[in-house]
């Protein structure tokens, strides 16, 4: 089946329309008519070439939701029209210790991702930058009524990325969580927080985006350009959910947790990060990392979203506006998503 | 009440003979003869300047066993004539939130050390290496029977520092638990993970003391020198107990854990460490650290360990001996603590 699509043709170069071939419907797949696609910043650092070669072309997207209008003889998990969502990841072994945990993403044969992979056939993936994909019906989320497709979108990459520690550190209920960094994975980091019941406080460079912050959920909104702010809250948080990919002073951010309490960075910088060994024993603290999240636990979080109205703020755009996009993004100019319309791409 | 003890006069001189003044027995406090002192490294650290100016002369010693001689009016939790142990601290301030919750250590005003501090009421505190040695009561532990007092003596420090991330991080069946360096902390914690029921790897830098190894407890016992070990090992441990604090190849390690594994450190080096964030991300893994352990969670120390008639492997040794033994510790010559027979002092 040839599809339209974006695509990077090769590093660094802008990305342009073209057609792509999608497998036949196999026995376990699901065939979706994409609707949205999110931008991530890995779609960009991929494309850039920042994480090493790639399989050019390459179409982005790992961000999807659509509706479903094929689905293969085995499949009972997802019916034609029922809305779905696929992530960033399409297979795995499924037969390891990580994958039987529903800890897919940590496939001890590596999760197959859903652009520029190489599939368990042999093929590369292709992603959401697409009017169609087909996927293994096991990879596919239903997307429950009640979140706006467009803003479901960021949900299966920056929704799971940050739901993911949140739970597994135990935000809620009288449980100080502070979010680093206020762009497409913080703004879903305190929205999900603020739902599951816990106090939330943004950490951002300035105060720029304090109003929107406050209105997301946060309860508190500090500047980390003001050293102030290290004194202010030393020994405060339970939580800390890093979002931001640069290197920062680890050992300052330490001090901001109780006993007890755990930093979980859920991007990577591209160099070690040094930390003080006494900054942990000194309270008995974590530093963590977290990536995604697991199939079941990605259900999981789309049915939380639903049941609190929890969506990406999104700026939807039509697909030829996608270069645009990109600059806008390392640039820091979104609140908070941007998601291509696929129809635009019909 | 003027006693006998073993002093250092001033940084990087040996210790010798002379005397202190105790305090008056205080309506809280206990009396205690003390019978047992083991040698810590943090001993050899403080006298010898590495940590910083100290208020010499100082009576190291914080793993001190003996018994009550006198109790104040207000005591009821000890009584003349009781087995008793102090360990790393002798005070704190009781009232904020890490006191309450049991975690003393981590005092806000700070926890005030068994030597080298300043005590509450403004006075320097000094060690074990001693005849008698007048404590808060609320900080004195009860030493059960069954626990030779030689051998309990470790507990106090070496015992809690390792029994605390064990018990935090659910060392038990099914655990897989690797514990890095056998000396006077790694033997204790090899002996308590096992007696918690976890599978247990010793992970030394030869394979020097692998039969003591094994008959402490542990189920494996590899060579960090050989690169095979860390790609045997890869993703094999829930827990790694870090017990040496020279500069380690922490993303070597970390390679080590299984997803939602944790590497705790119970020393620190004095550089800071370099990390990969990957490292962590790829696992959902944390690198923590612990430093002793709370009054409660000690005294369930000592009576899980007289429980399971652990103590620690010990050379006990005559007070002027202990410049000796001090050399040999930093030569890495005793297996596996030195523990001073106070009634050498006398």
């Amino acid at each position: 089946m040839r599809v339209n699509a974006y695509a990077a043709p090769a590093a660094g170069e802008p990305l342009a329309p073209t057609t792509i071939d999608r497998r036949a419907v196999g026995a376990n797949d699901v065939l979706i008519e994409i609707e949205f696609a999110g931008i991530c910043h890995s779609d960009i650092h991929t494309v850039n070439g920042d994480w090493g070669p790639q399989p050019f072309p390459v179409v982005p997207g790992h961000e999807i939701v659509g509706r479903v209008t094929e689905v293969g003889a085995d499949v009972s998990r997802h019916s034609v029209g029922d809305r779905v969502g696929v992530g960033c990841m399409v297979n795995s072994c499924g037969e390891c210790t990580n994958c039987r945990n529903g800890d897919e993403q940590y496939c001890v044969e590596g999760m197959v991702g859903t652009y520029a992979a190489t599939d368990r056939d042999g093929t590369t993936t292709q992603g959401g930058y697409s009017t169609h994909v087909v996927v293994d019906a096991d990879y596919v989320l239903s997307v429950p009524d009640g979140i706006d497709p467009a803003a479901a979108a960021p949900l299966l990459c920056a929704g799971i990325t940050t739901y993911a520690p949140l739970r597994k550190w135990q935000a809620g209920p009288g449980k100080k969580v502070a979010v680093v960094g206020l762009g497409g994975l913080g703004h879903m980091a305190v929205k999900i927080a603020h739902a599951l019941g816990a106090e939330v406080t943004v950490l951002s460079q300035s105060l720029k985006k304090q109003e929107d912050g406050l209105r997301l959920g946060a309860d508190e909104y500090f500047a980390t350009s003001d050293p102030g702010t290290f004194e202010a809250l030393a020994g405060r948080f339970d939580l800390i959910v890093n979002t931001v990919s640069a290197k920062i002073d680890l050992d300052a951010y330490l001090g901001l947790l109780a006993v007890d309490g755990t930093l979980v960075n859920v991007g990577a910088p591209a160099e070690p990060l040094d930390v003080n060994v006494f900054s942990l024993i000194g309270g008995r603290r974590s530093f963590a990392g977290s990536m995604i999240g697991g199939i079941a636990l990605t259900q999981e979080m789309l049915d939380f979203c639903a049941e609190h109205h929890i969506g990406a703020e999104v700026e939807v755009i039509k697909a030829e506006q996608v270069n645009e996009a990109y600059e806008r993004v390392l640039a820091s100019d979104v609140r908070y998503r941007f998601v291509i319309d696929a129809s635009t791409l019909a």
